[in-house]
């Protein structure tokens, strides 16, 4: 029996799969993940993190996904510092930019892989409010500095594209995606 | 010590609450709410739901909000049956449609009232689908017969405006409002 692999050790991706009634594993890939330059990028991250845990799962679905926060032309990626963070969310406030996710699945020696993109806009916010969200602890493991699906979530004004894009899995084109593969999407006992 | 109380039994209200860190209670409302024939009245039964509220806990600051589907110039409310939300849904496949909130937040002889739209796509999805998803037993207490927050995440292809306000409150909206009000947004100890 096959079973679905997530290749990704992001808590927020696992939690959109039980969302939608998933079963699933998760496979921490080892894909050494380079610094991002290039948003172009971003799909075959996705692609080679799946790769590296289809090497040692052969047999399974393997789901691969990579996320990038894009302002302007720069990738914003975690920050390295509180410091860090206080810059980057400086500057999103009262802008909009960027999320773009890449997903990769793979079955046997079939691939599918697909690019999202959702854009974003944050409303204006003072120093003082990214001092009080930086002291929550949230936007220090986050690329873009800040978590939607948190508490980050009172700066942003509107969305356009997939909201679940932006958490880490654009989860109606996954399904789509599924449905190619003839892996089924509804399971009984999902929560 | 003013205490913020949240005037609806929605648990989808109270999870949003919770994830932008506020403390509150819940106190329902005994406003009976009419059938919905006007999408006008969104803001009118926000307000009258707070102000029930609000007699018996005067002191305090109180939270009322509507949510409403509208597709074309048909209110979706919570469907009665199984037939009606397969046929709500799929009036739905395939097409976008609006979700509307109205939120009113009383402190003392002060009131603030907003009211914010959301427009949703949905891809297109077959009878089969409908049946499966009507089967986890999510649409059957849902305006519009989906939940964005769950497994009718799946359904739905790209929004244009707050994903919370699909979901049952305007965050960012409701941030300023606090911040109009003088409430603090940002407490120790939020999760």
């Amino acid at each position: 029996m096959k079973r679905l692999i997530l290749a990704s050790a992001s808590p927020r991706r696992a939690q959109l799969l039980r969302q939608i009634g998933q079963p699933f594993e998760i496979v921490k890939s080892d894909y050494p993940e380079p610094p991002l330059s290039d948003e172009k990028m971003v799909e075959a991250i996705a692609l080679a993190k799946a790769r590296s845990v289809q090497k040692r799962y052969p047999g399974d679905l393997i789901l691969g996904a990579d996320t990038i926060v894009v302002r302007g032309t720069k990738i914003l990626g975690k920050p390295r510092s509180e410091a860090e963070a206080a810059a980057m969310l400086q500057s999103l406030s009262g802008q909009s930019h960027r999320v773009l996710t890449s997903i990769a699945l793979l079955q046997g020696n079939r691939s599918l892989t697909a690019k999202e993109e959702t854009r974003v806009w944050m409303r204006s916010f003072t120093g003082t409010e990214i001092h009080a969200y930086i002291a929550t602890g949230e936007p220090l493991d986050k690329a873009g500095s800040y978590g939607i699906q948190g508490q980050g979530a009172v700066f942003v004004e509107r969305i356009e594209g997939c909201y679940f894009n932006v958490v880490g899995l654009p989860l109606a084109r996954l399904a789509l995606m599924f449905c190619e593969l003839g892996w089924p999407l509804w399971h009984k006992g999902g929560d």
